[in-house]
């Protein structure tokens, strides 16, 4: 079992400092393996990082964890695993992000103990109301709102929340301090749309792991998103 | 986060115990929910179950799980989940089965502790010289043996081993001490077969979970292992 490198609080710090949550998927990828996608977006400045792998067997995963979670040590990145508690806790991920479907909130968070980042995807308001009661408990670190737009990168995407959805996580996140990243179908051409209703940031998956120039797909993602920032 | 009922050495003591190792298999359980299921097999001695679910989300196994654990432990048996070592911790089950391609069993060992049993799946002699190895650094407790005959209940069996592999498992096990579970496309007319080259526990899935009289077919398996069994 490998020992955690940043922690909850110092991956949550790496979370606030980026507009842009990086989302691995390697069906998605142009040919190139994970490893490869993720060390372009290190090199790109990424510091908030997801394994999200729907497809490979575990122990696939297990081998590929383990060096995914020493390349982003190297740049001083957080590491979060989408659904597996267990794989995170072996590879020593700074957390783990789960579903409406997975392993409810409270339990991973008795599992994983004090020390790692919980995240939680939210689909409509009942859900964020009770993500809310979740991070007053200190159970859950922030929230994943959306899909905003559709998304091909799930197979059971949750149906498209829109804008609406956005401005409703804004509202709360300035009401209770609840951490959210803005997720589903999020590109370069709509990013500055999110941005602008007020989120502050966008979890992007295939416009960065198809690009062709990571580092440049990541730079105008940013861009955009400043460009359009509310404040 | 439950405790767990029995441990490791109790589960172990269980499956010594166990002619008949019972599986679940929801989708093969004539329109039957997997409690119904477990609760006739435990009405008819079954002192180890395996919860295997390959289509639930792991919210619905984590519930049904905790219904599962109550069960068994009001009967005094051992619970084993199937895969999911997160899932099994948290339900407080007594151990967890993973293959070749879940998780590594010594990693699973250093997230489990020492108090949880942890089956391994084999398919071969250089499988099979692993789980020695493994047994002997007390990471896992069991193997299992086979698919020894052509299964339906799983999507991705791996090669049918037939009862040539189950012999040299009887070997190795007198050797080594390694206990053994076949399992595989195991029935009641070919159960004798697999208790004549010396099994004594065998894994059976679909033949419990489909029977009508599911503490009938048990006696049944059972009945047929005594009569052909070595000794």
């Amino acid at each position: 079992m490998e020992k955690k490198v940043l922690g909850r609080r110092e991956a949550m710090v790496r979370f606030e400092e980026s507009p842009i949550y990086v989302i691995t998927d390697e069906g998605q990828s142009a040919g190139r393996g994970n490893l490869t996608v993720v060390r372009a977006a290190l090199e790109a400045g990424a510091k908030f990082v997801q394994y999200r792998e729907k497809k490979k067997a575990l122990r696939a995963m297990y081998e590929e964890g383990l060096l995914l979670r020493k390349l982003t040590a190297e740049y001083g990145a957080a590491l979060i695993v989408d659904d597996f508690v267990d794989l995170a806790m072996l590879i020593g991920a700074d957390g783990v992000h789960v579903g409406q479907d997975d392993l409810p909130a409270a339990a991973v968070r008795e599992l994983v103990g004090d020390d790692m980042v919980i995240g939680l995807s939210t689909h409509n308001k009942e859900d964020l109301t009770e993500a809310v009661a979740l991070y007053r408990q200190g159970i859950i670190d922030y929230v994943g709102v959306g899909p905003v737009y559709p998304t091909q990168t799930k197979d059971k995407p949750a149906p498209v929340t829109g804008l609406d959805y956005v401005e409703l996580a804004v509202d709360t996140c300035a009401e209770t301090g609840l951490p959210f990243v803005a997720i589903g179908g999020i590109k370069e051409h709509n990013i500055g749309a999110v941005a602008a209703v007020g989120a502050e940031h966008c979890a992007v998956v295939s416009d960065i792991t198809m690009a062709e120039d990571i580092g440049g797909k990541i730079a105008a993602l940013t861009a955009s998103m400043k460009k359009f920032a509310l404040i």
